[in-house]
């Protein structure tokens, strides 16, 4: 298979062509953005970081067979994946409160959700990401009602499987971002990453923080937290 | 009745007792207020005009067999309701965009949409009334499935009553924030007010703007927009 001409570069990671048709090679960069873009910066060793990360996320949940775009790593830093058409529709699923749901709700960080929320963000840079909810969903032709229930299943599958998994490694899944895309054939499947990235993850004991919070917040060994994922999900960080 | 000690004072109205259990005595104020209070200022005659305006519209739905908090009025600016425990939820309808829907999708202000549209705020001033999902009702007990499902039910229908109503005024409902409330019943019913100040009303030809976005936009000729509101719904302006 072939790298052929870029045909996007997001914030976290470059699209390439590939000589193979239905399929993506994607590069995860090590720059890193946060507040819809107004703070940059760069995370030594986040691209070989969470190309792995993911991989091993996305391999997990097709093992419990959530089909997912996931096809093979190839480097340290790239992946194949299945080309999809993104969906713009940012899913974010939290069972903790923290980041915009404590502010939007006037709750403390840390408390643990009486039921798992889910919450669709327009997944579009110059409006900011807004909420959206299933009438804006309808009106901007993102979903048919089918297609959101589809999205709203396999979110909460997804969910159930990483909390179980991450928990046996002393890891709170406190929320985390989804995208989906819709395959040639017509399919929604999950698309993009699962990393610290995109997942806020605590560790279960001490509640240390082990995301990009830490770069949100400017505290300190953002590397070492990445690192610290994929060691306890039994990567191995050959940086 | 007797008008006994003040409950409540908010932005637009006063909220005080009565002798006559389940009932409250309502008062409209001149006061306006725009940007979750951060502009404020008066309309003179306001109090009159929207006491008058909401009397009609609440008075219209009862007789369409929209039960709601309106008895009758008893002043100028006065009218005796009855007593509910409000639900904090601020429900909005949509037909046209217009306001924030327009910036939060993007979308160019007087658009017809596709799709009647309705919108949850969490009505918490201190929180700036943010846009919620059902979920996050859920989790802050606002309301159970079955009750959004019967406000939902009852947004729709008083959106088909004023539509038509106003369509024969020549005025476009362009869209409205109502709010709903328990009665000691247990039933939801519409309670607050139906007014320029919680509607956005256009001339139907010349789409010249009725309501508060007057006094929002700097607009001028505030109060007589709400007068000629009053006037095409066949109130007599006797201020
Ligand atoms: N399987 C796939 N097929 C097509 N596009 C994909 C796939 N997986 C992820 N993408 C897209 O790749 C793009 C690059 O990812 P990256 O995370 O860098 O973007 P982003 O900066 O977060 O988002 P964007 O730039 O789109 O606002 C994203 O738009 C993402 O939706
Ligand atoms: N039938 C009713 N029973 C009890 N309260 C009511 C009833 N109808 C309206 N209210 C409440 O009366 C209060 C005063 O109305 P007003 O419009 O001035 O308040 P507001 O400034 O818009 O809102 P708030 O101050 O509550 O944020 C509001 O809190 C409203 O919800
Ligand atoms: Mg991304
Ligand atoms: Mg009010």
């Amino acid at each position: 298979m072939e790298k052929l001409e870029m045909l996007y570069e997001g914030k976290a990671k470059k699209v390439f062509k590939t000589s193979e048709s239905g399929t993506y090679w994607i590069e995860y960069k090590d720059d890193a953005t946060a507040f819809n873009g107004e703070k940059k910066g760069q995370i030594a060793g986040k691209g070989t970081l969470n190309n792995e990360i993911s991989a091993i996320f996305l391999s997990l949940l097709k093992e419990k067979g959530l089909d997912n775009h996931f096809i093979k790593k190839i480097s340290s830093t790239e992946q194949i994946v299945q080309q999809v058409e993104i969906i713009p529709i940012e899913v974010v699923v939290r069972n903790i409160t923290a980041g915009s749901l404590a502010k939007r709700l006037g709750w403390e960080e840390g408390k643990e959700l009486p039921q798992t929320i889910m919450e669709f963000y327009y997944k579009n840079d110059e409006l900011g990401d807004p909420l959206i909810n299933q009438d804006h969903i309808a009106i901007l032709g993102l979903a048919t009602e089918e297609e959101l229930a589809d999205i709203r299943n396999q979110a909460l599958k997804i969910n159930e499987i990483l909390n179980e998994y991450l928990l046996n490694k002393d890891l709170i899944l406190v929320d985390f971002k989804l995208e989906f895309g819709k395959s040639p054939a017509g399919d929604i499947i999950l698309a993009d990453e699962i990393s610290p990235d995109t997942c806020r993850f605590w560790d279960a004991h001490t509640k240390k923080k082990l995301d990009k919070d830490r770069f949100r917040r400017d505290l300190g060994n953002v590397e070492e937290a990445y690192q610290e994922i994929l060691r306890r999900i039994g990567g191995s960080v050959n940086v």
